[in-house]
């Protein structure tokens, strides 16, 4: 099969020709049909993060395929369904984290193109138990990028207690913001789009944005403030100074959630405004495999809209280049 | 009456004789009995604040005495009843904050000792509706404490979600801290005392902690994690440093408390760590009469231990630099 | 002024002249526009309940109107502004209830129309604090049913812990019905419409209703149980057998929220369902005044729409038969 | 081995010699120290409930001991291991129930003794991943009452939602009971105990009920009113008059947890004191391996004492006519 290897941190992606992987007893051969292209990919193929993949791996978390072979084992998945290969490749299942709800925070948990080869291939294995399957009406391309972009922000509006009647200001509205976006508005809260394009604020009005702010020419914790301030700050801008921009947007009792992980891993927290203003930092990494599951429900029943453009596969390297240049217009999927 | 009047922030506190204040129509008067000494008296006498106290002003917002008058329209409250004036001494009852139970939150409200004149003084009047009944068989040098000291630690405890089987540490065992650290216990939790000093950690063993570490000889985040990290960190140490050492003893799915004032203002947040490790970290502040009456319920029951030492109200000079050089064992109270 | 007077449980509602009330220090003057007519009113002119309305006394607790007058006391409310006399007409304000914004549990409260003269007049009085301001925009006569359908049945989704990708069923889709379903909806729920006539489902069709289902001819629990069981009831049919139904079509882990009062007051609870299904049955009564404020921006953002019928205040007798006959198509309100 | 065997439901249990059972691939066989007696067994043995045990069966599932064999695929455990064996055998762990944290509702679950062979012989085989480790310094005749009574009560408590200054009224001081009251204490509740035996309320007395009240020589629920109300009240008795009475000695916005499940299957619920009261009446169903994680840690902290007796299993059926009798102290443990 034709995969995309990461070789070596400092080099391009290699399309190879590697043999067709062989499920194991617990897991299932999965026919990739499309794989989104996630930020995460590039720093796992760069090995940017402290704990590095073993070389060489095949990288991508958001494969979304058709099922063609089970292991013996396998029970509740069937040859023939379309499963998507979240980055929650494996957990253990009986730890006190995956007991109580919390398996995106067990400790021997392996993640899909990192630990485990990805879905940047025309095949991949994966966990029986963690695939989640795709409901009918959703195509490929447009399950690939809920499996991680989607996932990631419906998790982290639903960490912060987001009701109806509340103000959520989203941060970026790129793969990820415009559907953090979506998500707030089903969670019954009114949106604040802040980007720096207007491009991204027009498809944020669009998709229902009550109020959008340039924050290249307005300062967006003064528009808020005279707006009432946030009850909710999503974070989706991998900077420093959005995440205090974002603290400073809150109005009392307020909750910034953290998702995306700055270069230089530090925000200065204000303490003093923190303490007196009842506020909440909350930090949110993925979802579970049901809050997936939910995120597919929502998108069957046509609650949410996609924005993507698709690529070939050959095109891995240029498109690294793209994401990392910022010039795409949201998520980038791969068809096979 | 005598007073303790603050006259300008970078003057000694003036022992004055002063009008006994005549409460308004919604307003008791109150017979001071005990009133303790916090931290934020220094503040506002020293004017550290942004914003600061009017002058001249009597600070203290631990004041805990007998009602002498009621105001013409007070109901609920009597002559002859012991009461404390806490921090809130009044929110507005009918803004979102106050309506949904966040009354310390209220953007109108007025603090006693700061805004309001406090209790380090013979008498003091204050809003009926915010002052809080002291049970049968707590004395007033004990409730002085419990008033702020006490109350804003449980609050700490009551928003970390602590709960039984679960390991909160506490950071810093002084007038507030030891009695967070028995919350923590009453809330379920096991907990780690950290401290410099082996009197306070003496101390904390004495109260019913699990363990003690001396972060003056030991690595508390090696410490900490050795036992399988903290559930629930609470600092009330106003130091940076300790801010970013609880957060580094967490465990996943850990709680930070943020209830001290650092004099910088800024903790250096780790992104990477919180949203992989689903942390939060919550800003706490003071607690709500309802709160508070808790937490004098729970002292009637015999269920807390109040550490103080008294003095008299002419010696608050003394006792601010006692404070500030941190050489007093717990919580000082003045007895008028 | 003119109003409707109930002078004995027996008769009927009189329409007399009496003076305009003069409000006290804490009170408003209202200049009423608009008066919706709640099952509740006709329960309390009747004498039904065991704590009967001291006689004789003006109906009404959905009274819409413009401030006319403000007590000497008076802060935050302004002559001219309009504003909503709700059930809660008066609450304490400082027990553990008021303090942790549960100010509809309050053992002081006083209710309007029943212990308080309500809105089914040209004039009322109210207590300044317990009135809510109604937003720019919204009409009287809309913003009289959601002053109490409206908020009950907000609260009662709230309450439920509702959230998206989750299914609802609504029992009775009427004057509180058509309502619940549209919070329902707004708190990203999945609605299942269950009522006995078509005109009912049809009109719960047009609001976004997912399922519609006619219990006269189906089996409501046959049928929710079919599309997998629902996560949440909300029953506005004050019936048994029906609260029994919306219990029986619940998926394991449901909630059933209590909220209309049959005249016999009885549920059969089934015990092992309830244990092994891990049901939770929640009793709600009304909402708080920062729920109804919400309820009011929601509309004010043009996401509910409220059915109802305008009619004189002379025909409230005829008002009542016609909703005692279940004959009205949603809410009935009196124009001034 | 020899096993207590159930070969029909109008029969007394046959203690037989049986073939020690082989594990499969991911099971775990145990040799079996000490096997508590519940009520539940009882209720299979004679089936009782409307989907019966597959003839013949051993019953328990409350059995502990140690590991000796281990199934090829099993991870996580190992030979020497002490560990119990409680309600919950097997769920599947991947449908919406189990991946949120409420495994006790998976629709799959298998339960022990009764779907599954359980403790009431020498060697159980088990699911390795849904057994759990009991600590050192907990003996297997402590452990084995935990494994069900321990963790239904502390199941109870937890979603009562229970916290520090709040009343709970405990009905029913038996097996279930005392541990109950337990958890309620280190939950910071104050207990109220309800039994209708001296001994039992001297009982709940030494391990530090507040409160005792005798039901048959005085009315709960007038006992329980004028101490101001339970805030949550659970019901250990399975007798519908007990759940009625706990209802009513709630005060507003209470919670009655139902645990117990009376014959006649059917609590006749009071609408408009749930309504009104804003009360919740949840149902509690055991609890997941964390949950008896939690329960094994604070009992071997010394925080909780089971009250128990041993018995041999040739006593089996003696045992059953015992507990039937209320003859018994408390929970009635098989020792191999």
């Amino acid at each position: 099969m034709r995969a995309a290897v990461v070789t070596g941190f400092d080099k391009p992606v290699e399309l190879q020709e590697v043999p067709i992987p062989e499920p194991d007893a617990h897991q299932v051969l999965v026919r990739i049909e499309a794989s989104g292209l996630c930020h995460t990919d590039i720093h796992a193929a760069h090995g940017d993060w402290p704990v590095k993949p073993g070389l060489p791996f095949i990288p991508g978390h958001e494969g979304v395929g058709i099922i063609e072979k089970i292991g013996s084992d396998v029970t509740g998945r069937a040859v023939g369904e379309r499963v998507a290969i979240p980055w929650l490749g494996y957990a253990c299942g009986t730890c006190a984290y995956c007991v109580s709800g919390r398996e995106t925070l067990c400790e021997s948990q392996q993640n899909t193109g990192y630990a485990l080869n990805g879905g940047h291939a025309e095949y991949a294995v994966a966990h029986a138990a963690y695939v989640v399957p795709v409901p009918e009406g959703i195509s490929p391309a447009e399950a690939a990028p809920l499996t991680c972009a989607g996932v990631t922000t419906y998790k982290a509006v639903k960490v912060s207690g987001l009701r109806p009647s509340e103000r959520a200001a989203i941060f970026g509205i790129g793969g990820l913001g415009h559907l953090a976006q979506q998500y707030a508005q089903i969670f019954g809260g009114e949106t604040i789009a802040v980007d720096v394009t207007e491009e991204k604020l027009r498809l944020a009005r669009e998709l229902g944005a009550a109020h959008t702010i340039n924050a290249a020419t307005a300062d967006p914790v003064a528009e808020i403030k005279a707006l009432g301030g946030a009850d909710v700050a999503i974070v989706l801008a991998a900077s420093p100074r959005v995440l205090e921009q974002a603290h400073a947007s809150l109005r009392r009792g307020g909750r910034l959630v953290l998702v995306s992980l700055p270069k230089d891993n530090a925000m200065s927290l204000p303490v003093f405004q923190t303490v007196l203003g009842g506020i909440t930092v909350i930090g949110s990494i993925v979802g579970t495999r049901t809050d997936l599951a939910e995120v597919f429900q929502l998108h069957a029943q046509g609650r949410t809209k996609v924005i993507y453009e698709t690529r070939k596969l050959e095109e891995i390297n240029r498109s690294f280049h793209d994401v990392l240049g910022g010039t795409v217009p949201a998520r980038l999927v791969f068809e096979m």
